[in-house]
This record gives structure tokens, C-alpha cells and sequence, in this order.
């Protein structure tokens, strides 16, 4: 439904290694003031003040992504936000990005100029430098290895292991959409194998399908804080799934939590698709994963600051470790919470 | 002839994604001063002062390493080796790694134990901390994505750019080797093909064969131009070919280059070995790659620094653009340089 409809197709051979380097990389000039030499040399040269905050993601194709539903574009800008996502839970601004990728000789040059179409789109927005990376030739499909770099000074810097007992467990906008979204395209996905000529109306599932194919990272959420002055005492990114990210924090910070199942922030598209897909709504926000929302506690001293703030839902309080991490459903009875979140080594 | 003998094999599924990371990186203890928090959060976090430098490769089975000769141990460690030196080639010190790395489930624990164990060594050898990267599964083999980060004072940091007509061209160690060792080795493969029992000689082959599975890169030779005070005014690692890495040289620095045939470093098994495949010494050391090497040009003024060092070997000098790159022939013939380097997408 999604065909690749490029009508010039140049062979990456024609190029070479260095050539293609050169060519898709012409156009990202680095404007932050840390980058000192960005793409064309041994290694990119920064002078970053303060600490500096780094992390790695690899998005591999029938893995991670799939290119029947996913435009290349997208995925060049989904790409950078998983990343993004990363530099932001540790409520550090990002600053650089490094992108590798392989292709097999399935993708002509205009392939690779799409989906770095969807790069340059996020760094703009990001205000990210891309300083460097690698090409290479795959044996399947295609491979994207990103690190992104970002700043922060040290008492700025929000670990997982911050969390304490009492501390208010937020999050930013409202989870399970990305998931849904990824339903409905499946689902298209195999209309399409039956009858290619079948148009699919994916309007009534606009948010939730962007969600899927071009989500953003929180930085609004970052300089939110800051402006508040709300410094989280513990931070993560929810890409696995809310229950997955909260085991981290209490795991790490030595707590347990109480979740308040009737708390958590739903679109109302997420819960009519749920109903549509006869999903539980609560299982999709706990499981679904790829919201890449914040999830952070805060001392309940800060909670004037946010409330009411439509940025954040406050869905439950952290608990002494011996007291474990629990869902506090509707109906008053306390379940524990078990990582389901999306486990990239299915049996 | 390598074949895994493991006998213990444990599923990657039994761990999940976590549960790997966690297993793989808990021998992994930062001891380097930048390292504020390695493996374990959403990035890491460092405290580099002066200048970062950082760089990225991708690594991927059947396109960069055949397992069927490369035992996982001597993956892991050429892995980082072949980063590091891109580090050492911008006359920094590396200080961190992110490792990240996808497989397909035809992989058990045990040989991703072996792998990590190759990690080790190198970054013990070369004292830098692992501090990150991401875990997958792949559709197909072994991929690996590896960053590296260093650091140095701006004015140590040496470009391409920097070489300037009549500076010296100078190269450590020999060249040619490591190609040589893969001739071997790829030999060693089709007779292993033909007869199983044949138990391959390596013996006499020993030098190329772990210049090619075990490289080093040449920290040390960073470190003793620091010593004798010189800096070089440009500088680029030879993992394509002397003759590619030249041209790099001369095209960002804006320079000509004369390379003389006579002064090419090379060990004596590697004019044995290239007499044994008939093959060209020089062309083998202008194309092989993979040396690891450090090439770089200084001011002919700190030539008596450098002179009778035998971790050195002057082979050519740099000239005005117009002149173009040469090769200067023992019989004092000049032929243009072309990059004759690996490419990546061969036709």
C-alpha cells in the first residue's frame, strides 16, 4: 500500500563508500556551538562544556521496523527520536547525533536520499548536528545504528536510581497511541495482501497512527522542568511500556510503587481503537511501548508546580522496596506489575 | 576448521533483552576519571574536559568478518581496535566505548560470552570504559556498531586538512600484512571445504594471520609523538589502503604527494606471502587496508626527532596540489595514486 513509487533509481555501486558518505551528508551543516568538525574526517571534534550524556539504539528491519507501512522518510525521522528520547530522560538538552547505516543493493541512491530527508527533518527541529556515522553494504534489509550526544550540567542530570519513597510518579502526555497505531497498520498491511487495490481510510486514525509512524521526543518536557524549576529525581524515556520503565525506576531506586490504573492518560482515539481491536486500553498503555513519553517522580514538595499543568498526569505515588510495584485498578484491588513491556528476543 | 566446539549452549530467549545487556556488560567496571556512569541508564554520563573526540563503525558478518575463520574472541577485540584507531588517528587518547550488537538466535549465550571477552581485553589493554550500547536481534548473522569517544587538547588534535607542501609523509609499523593474513586464511577455508581433516600449517604464517584476526592500534605511537614533541599536521588511519588514505590526506589538505615505492615498509613474510600468491608487494600494501596503521605528515623541521626511530618510516613527501598524488617507482617512473581501497559496494 505503501510502495516505494521512486521513479529514478541510481545504484549505490556508482558511488562507493565515501561518495555516498559524501552525498548524503552535503547538506547538514552543523550549527550547534559544541561541534568543532562534524562528517569528514577520523572522528568528529566537540567541545562539550559540562557533562555529556550518550546513548545508542539499533533499528534493524523486520525487527524494529517494517518498510511495507513505513515510509523511509518517517523512519529516517523515527530514527533520530528513539535517540533523542534517550538524551531527554536524563533531562539533558541533545545536542549531536551519529548515524550508521547498511543497506542491501535492494535500495537505490533515492531510497537512502528519503530517508535522510526524514534525518535532516529532526535535527532541524532537534537542533542537532549529525557529526558523523558509517555506511556499509548489508547482506538483508537494512540496519540503522544512531548515538546521540546531549548536555547537561552535573546536578541537572535525572538518573533512574533518584526515586523515594512518597515521590509522585508523572507522565507526559498520554500512552498506548503508538501501539494502536501499529495495530491498525498491521492490520492493513494484511487487507492489502488480499486485495492490493483496497484504499485503506486511515483518517479516523490519524493521531494514532502518526504516533506509530512519526512520533516526537519530549524536549518541550525537558525546558518545561526547567522553567518550573522541577528537577525529577528520577527520569526515564517509556519506549518498552509504562509497567517495563516503572520496574526500572523502582528496580534501580530501590522502591516500589503504587500505579493508579484509572489515572492513566488515554486518547480517547486509543480507547475506541482498543474497543475496535477488543484490547484492554490498560494493558495497551502498561505493554504497548514506542510512546517515547517521560516518566519521571518528583518530591511531592514540587507537586504545586505541575498541577493542573495539561503537560503532565501525576498516575501514582513510590513506595518503600519491601512494599513491591503494584496496579491499583478501578475496581480497588492491587495487582502486581510484571514487565511486558516488548522484549526484542521473542521465543 | 574453527568451528564453534561450545558445549554448553543457553538460549538468548531464556535472558531477554535485559537480562543479556545486564549479563554481558557486569564484568565491565569504569575506571577511567571521565566516566561518571557507564552501563545502566538511558545514557550514559562523562565528564570530559578539553576536546571530545568521537567515532563510529559498523561491523557486519559476511560483509566486514567471515565467522568461519574469525574465532568471536578475536572479533570482539579486533571490533574495538578498529575504532580506537580512528580515535588515535585524530592524536587523541580514547577513553569510552558503546558496543552495541544484533544476532540472529543461531547464536548461544556462550558465543556472545566469547565475544564480550574479546571486549575485555581490548578495553583493559587499551584502558578505555564500556558504557553503553543496545542489544537486538537480527533477521540474518552478527552485526556490530561500535562508537568510540577520546579526548584531547585542541591544539593536539591533528586533521586531514592540516598537511602543507614539503611536509614529511610518514607511516608506523609495516603494511600489508593483515591483507595477506586473509589470503591465508580464505586459502585455508577452500582446502578446509574440500577435506575437513586437513589440518591447515599456519606456523610460518603467523605474523599476517593475527596482523588480519588481531590487530592493535597504535595508542603508543600517539603517545611517543607526544614524547618527542612532535605534532603532525595531519593524520588518518590506514583501514583502506595506504593508497586511499593518501588521497584522503591530499584532497582535504589541498596538497600533492609523492610516494616513493622503495621506502614502503614491509615485513619480510609479507614479500614471502605475495611471492607465494603472486601477487604485487606494493600493490598490497597500497590496497590491502586493515593495517591500523597511523600515516601523517609533519613539518620536515621535527624530521631529526623522528629520524632512525624504528617505529617510523618516511615514504614520501607532500607537494603543491597542481603536482597531483604519485607513486615514484623503483625504476623512478611516476604513476598516479588511484584509491584502490576496500569498497564497500563492490560491483
Amino acid at each position: 500500500m505503501l510502495a516505494n513509487k521512486n521513479d529514478k533509481k541510481t545504484d549505490l555501486e556508482a558511488l562507493g563508500e565515501f561518495g555516498l558518505i559524501d552525498h548524503l551528508t552535503k547538506n547538514f551543516a552543523p550549527s550547534q556551538a559544541s561541534t568543532e568538525k562534524g562528517v569528514g574526517d577520523d572522528g568528529a571534534v566537540l567541545h562539550l562544556k559540562n557533562r555529556t550524556v550518550i546513548s545508542t539504539d539499533f533499528l534493524i528491519e523486520g525487527v524494529h521496523f517494517d518498510l511495507s507501512y513505513m515510509p523511509l522518510k518517517h523512519l529516517g525521522y523515527k530514527s533520530v527520536i528513539v535517540n533523542l528520547s534517550d538524551i531527554y530522560a536524563m533531562n539533558a538538552i541533545a545536542t549531536q547525533i551519529l548515524v550508521s547505516i547498511a543497506v542491501s543493493n535492494r535500495f537505490p541512491l533515492e531510497a537512502l536520499e528519503e530517508l535522510y530527508q526524514g534525518i535532516a527533518l529532526a535535527t532541524k527541529k532537534y537542533e542537532v548536528d549529525l557529526i558523523g556515522g558509517d555506511t556499509s553494504s548489508s547482506k538483508t534489509g537494512m540496519l540503522i545504528s544512531i548515538t546521540a550526544l546531549g548536555e547537561a550540567k552535573a546536578e541537572e542530570i535525572a538518573y533512574r536510581a533518584g526515586a523515594r519513597a512518597n515521590d509522585l510518579l508523572v507522565v507526559s502526555g498520554d500512552l498506548g497511541a503508538a501501539y494502536m497505531g501499529l495495530q491498525v497498520l498491521e492490520r492493513e498491511k494484511e487487507v492489502f495482501k488480499v486485495n492490493p487495490n483496497n484504499q485503506p481510510d486511515l483518517e479516523p486514525y490519524s493521531y494514532i497512527v502518526e504516533r506509530q509512524l512519526k512520533p516526537e521526543a519530549r524536549k518541550d518536557i525537558v525546558e518545561l522542568l526547567k522553567k518550573l524549576e522541577v528537577k525529577p529525581t528520577a527520569m526515564i524515556d517509556i519506549s518498552d511500556g509504562l509497567s517495563s520503565e516503572i520496574l526500572h525506576l523502582c528496580k534501580q531506586s530501590h522502591v516500589g510503587c503504587n500505579l493508579f490504573e484509572d489515572k492513566i492518560p488515554l486518547d480517547p482515539t486509543v480507547i475506541a481503537a482498543c474497543e475496535e481491536f477488543k484490547l484492554d486500553s490498560t494493558l495497551v498503555a502498561l505493554s504497548g511501548g514506542e510512546d517515547y513519553e517521560l516518566l519521571f517522580t518528583i518530591n511531592q514538595k514540587d507537586f504545586p508546580k505541575i498541577k493542573g499543568n495539561p503537560n503532565f498526569t501525576v498516575i501514582g505515588h513510590m513506595t518503600e522496596a519491601g512494599e513491591g510495584a503494584h496496579l491499583v485498578t478501578r475496581g480497588n484491588s492491587k495487582i502486581p506489575l510484571t514487565a511486558q513491556g516488548w522484549n526484542s528476543f521473542p521465543s
